[in-house]
């Protein structure tokens, strides 16, 4: 059936969509837009066009809807179901690496199906956003075989539904996680040996997420290591991973080719964007970035992280005693 | 007085000179030399000389001395005095960015009062370990002044003896401490405010030791980031710090000027010296690496933070809608 559906996208999203009630040390949101899908799209849109699948409740405010659109995301894939849309409450201390989550309610999100709508069927890109694996599963065989397939997943999933999630991970080109999902999914403390235990389950690459420590990637052209983008204020750390795969697949999804030198750039516009997303609440501190400060963020990250090349000419000269 | 001495010696270093009984997840030692003053010299003495200031007792096995000798280590300033030399035991579990102290017996250091000897009272370069601050400004007040002076320090000193560490760090160009330990000598969480809390007291430059995690550097040249050595086993962290100090200072002191690109450099190889010690207990991995091994490192540092420049040819073509 796949092969005879002709619509071609580029980029494809699943994930939710919420209002976040977040508390942080430097002020606080109610209700805010957020969510895996929103933060992703908005980043990857700088760079590419996207397709969102998601559900949302009657409660999901139009203007919401109308800044995605105007942003220009594609939301033929996003159902509007009877009840309330997600919602997550949150706060983090001074430690903004660690969110606690202080409640959840899936609303709407507790009986999603995602149903692609034919024209997404051919992605060229696409992201599995941290949700049930065996949701991300349902999206995987709707979909044709996209030329670059990435998931988030966390804890909640690592422990409930670990054989679905591998499932998934064996069909995917890219892991993006954060460090210690990546150790507890693989039993292994060494990040470089968790790494090794997904990338042999079949992605390609495993991308690493540490925070305000950066990221490192694991890829078949080697061992990548970028450091977070040194913001001035980090007011809200909601969002930053989602927009941080959202730099880095939107910026693949236009490569000709993913090949080492393209990972590398994707992995410090990935680093680019998740630095926007979290010096304000909810989508503000991403949601007007141009061109100019994508780039400029992104020269700024090259001069941080540049070493020096060997001068010949100082080679460890030892003078024993003096 | 400083003044007429006419020795003048490339790097001095004052710390301590240990027998470490160490157990981490990977094995463990017994009374295996360490000490902020071996590592820190072991390391150094690869990029310039080293003169020692320390104090061990009676039972500090003459090998030792000839190994470091053998290094090329002036032991002019090594006191030995009647009773033990200083011990610590420690212990690792998986996440070695943290040692947990199980005893510390100051013994013979208890009473250490630095004397230098005449010949090493015009030192180049002068690294202050981790001691009393009270016995830093001893070292500071009997030296010359020295083209660069460089401290590290602790939790306990912070603590215990914050005035004359204050007063230490007013006199040194360059901070090299812990991420914890900025944070908490300065009273503030991100570390970039931390770190300027610190400058503003007078160093031009501060290190913030990171573990895993590498290392960030604040100076007037601006915001520089290192990620860790992705060692391929990380065996014992012990004396890390010490042997990124002696890589950094070692580097410096052999440099015609300490500007920021120099700099740079210096975190690199502080960088890939410690990567040698975390690889096996107490010296053993670090004692016997070349100028090709250290040569090696840093061009495997400088792959794995290369950022490629911005290509003009893809700058973010938004395609909307498609």
């Amino acid at each position: 059936m796949v092969n005879l559906v002709e619509a071609d996208v580029s980029t494809l999203v699943v994930g939710s969509i919420a209002l976040d009630t977040v508390e942080t040390p430097h002020g606080n949101a109610t209700d805010a837009l957020g969510g895996t899908a929103v933060f992703f799209s908005i980043a990857a849109c700088n760079f590419t066009s996207v397709n969102v699948v998601g559900v949302v409740g009657e409660d999901f405010p139009e203007r919401h809807i109308e800044l995605l659109q105007g942003r220009g995301c594609n939301l033929d894939g996003l159902q509007r179901r009877p009840g309330r849309t997600f919602r997550w409450v949150g706060s983090y201390d001074q430690n903004m690496n660690v969110a606690h989550t202080l409640d959840t309610q899936l609303n709407v999100f507790e009986s999603f199906h995602p149903e692609l709508p034919l024209s997404y069927r051919r992605p060229r890109t696409l992201f599995l956003g941290n949700i049930d694996p065996e949701l991300q599963l349902m999206v995987l065989e709707q979909c044709g075989a996209p030329t670059l397939t990435a998931l988030d997943t966390m804890n909640f999933w690592i422990a409930r539904k670990r054989e679905a999630l591998t499932d998934v991970i064996r069909h995917v080109d890219v892991v993006l996680v954060n460090e210690e999902e990546a150790r507890e999914y693989a039993g292994v403390y060494p990040i470089h040996e968790a790494a090794r235990y997904i990338r042999e389950l079949g992605p390609h690459s495993v991308v690493i997420k540490r925070g305000e420590y950066g990221s490192v990637m694991f890829t078949d052209g080697g061992y990548v290591a970028i450091p977070a983008f040194p913001s001035e204020q980090v007011k809200d750390t909601t969002g930053a991973g989602d927009s941080f795969a959202g730099g880095f697949l939107g910026y693949l999804d236009r490569a000709e080719e993913v090949k080492a030198d393209v990972l590398r750039r994707a992995l410090a516009y990935g680093t680019v964007m998740a630095s926007f997303t979290v010096e304000d609440f909810s989508i503000d501190g991403l949601s007007s970035v141009s061109e100019r400060h994508i780039e400029e963020r992104y020269e700024r990250l090259r001069d941080i992280t540049a070493i020096e090349p060997l001068q010949q000419s100082q080679r460890i000269p030892v003078q024993r005693g003096a």
